[in-house]
């Protein structure tokens, strides 16, 4: 049984209300009346990060991991806090060290501040981030319209190709195998957009899980279905190499998830204004695909215009 | 390395003020400009909680000591965020129906609500548990004054058997058994008590690691001592029953944790109305001592009024 099936089936009885908690089937939890949104991850070695051999790095992804799902819904984060189950050797003081440096910066970078936290003794290592923010508004879920155009920030494979070449499951050249895992480990959150993705998007997400699996899970309570253009997919001039020398296939790479770039939909008449946004701003946007009825069956159109159905969707988090 | 030692040393560099997060020296975080109370716990199965045969009773006990901490500082909690690591076996169907009725009778027991969480696979069970809450006065710690009258609600020491009696390291009949073990797992939390204490207390903390470590946390940034009276501490004739038949001492008991009452400190012009408090709302409040100037050491008065430095202060988190 998936997470949000369990969760859905046992623990959305006991969420306030559908506004309040956004029925426990969005990855923040907003409360109109205190303007506060809330974001609860837990990150597991071995299951979300490969190892802990640069905590640095592995602490920096996960805290961006976790605040990139108030950025996604227009929310600005303001603080965190950090709850860390590990052994001595995992939060030895050199390891502290690296860990704080590393906050440190991502503080300065976001303007977000650490507001607490525990540390417990546990021979499996994983952290537990809560992510807070304050808003009048925010981007739900399944409000996407008939007609919405579909857009994605940034490219997204090149953080999976990043952990293949961590997991040496790929031989690439040194210069690109650097290129792919910096990728991997720094997560590149559009804070800039903010503002303008909360009075442009219909409805959004972060691309955590994967691509496909994240566009069903924001029109999950909803009647509808997508035309996705592959070819429209936005990825790296380095990814397209890799692609380009067949050692990899593209779907295979944008469906794998860990990219946190935006997913949101608009209406076709913010086209123009979210393209001048996209240069003002500095930031790639790109238009991949349209919402539609559900007349349809959902597409995603190959770049020779065959319809595919790809096997594997996307990351679970399953028992 | 003591955990707050730890935290101090690498995290408190990045708090936002002194305010703003109470130092990272407090279990509860604040921020005045957003009303924001945020308290954030790990629990590890074989640390926290012996075991997951009783998944009802288990979370029950984590919930209601993770809102103590908002509670004793005089903060009403609204919202709670469950993150729990574990197998299939612990997340089995018929252990997520136990844990989601436990849960809902804990929020109409203290007008709580979920507000998410995640589910994550691992091998060894933990849970993180965020609980939030609105005010716009917090009870900070290290506000003791020279003079201040000690207190502390309900009777201490019950837990600690409990868990002897779940650990079979002590021999007791079984309705006696049965008394202390509902008193580990149920916590006794004063949320009548709640606006009294923020209007009555100079400074305040819950009793989870043992009377004398958490007076000493309470006041561990001032200059002061205390001197306890070992038999103004408050326990059950249950207790009172064991330590007379000498199968355990009153001050072990004591100083293990796990009680969750409240421990404050107050002017001596408030002692009338504390008493009348505790008649009105039916809640057990023992004045046990005194706080002093730093020119004296803190002392422990025994029942014989001998000065008492009890070897094991109590529990502390360390790796």
């Amino acid at each position: 049984m998936h997470e949000f099936e369990l969760i859905k089936k046992y623990f959305s009885p006991l969420a306030l209300d559908n506004k309040s908690s956004l029925d426990l089937n969005d990855d923040v939890f907003f409360n109109k009346t205190n303007k506060l949104a809330v974001s609860v991850d837990t990150y597991v070695e071995g299951i979300h990060f490969i190892n802990f051999k640069k905590p640095d790095l592995v602490i920096k992804k996960i805290l961006r991991s976790s605040i990139s799902d108030l950025i996604c819904k227009g929310i600005y984060p303001k603080f965190y806090f950090i709850s860390g189950s590990g052994d001595r050797k995992s939060f030895s003081k050199n390891n502290l060290k690296k860990i704080s440096n590393s906050l440190k910066q991502e503080q300065k970078k976001y303007s977000i501040n650490i507001g607490g936290g525990d540390t417990v003794y546990s021979r499996k290592l994983s952290f537990t981030i809560t992510s807070i923010g304050f808003s009048k508004k925010i981007i739900y879920r399944n409000k996407a319209k008939i007609g919405d155009d579909i857009y994605v920030t940034g490219n997204l494979g090149d953080s999976y190709i990043g952990l293949k070449v961590l997991k040496k499951s790929i031989k690439i050249n040194k210069r690109l195998g650097n290129y792919f895992k910096k990728k991997y480990y720094n997560i590149d959150l559009n804070i800039k957009f903010i503002r303008k993705l909360l009075s442009l998007a219909n409805t959004s997400i972060d691309i955590s899980d994967g691509l496909f699996t994240d566009l069903d899970k924001l029109i999950n309570k909803q009647k509808l279905s997508y035309k996705l253009y592959l070819k429209d997919v936005p990825i790296s001039q380095n990814l397209k190499r890799l692609i380009d020398l067949k050692l990899i296939k593209k779907i295979n790479c944008i469906s794998k998830g860990d990219d946190y770039q935006i997913l949101f939909t608009a209406k076709p008449s913010k086209s123009n204004i979210i393209n001048k946004t996209s240069k003002t701003l500095g930031i790639k946007i790109s238009k991949i695909g349209k919402i539609c009825s559900s007349s349809y069956a959902s597409e995603i159109i190959s770049e020779k215009k065959a319809k595919i159905n790809p096997k594997n969707k996307g990351y679970c988090h399953t028992f």
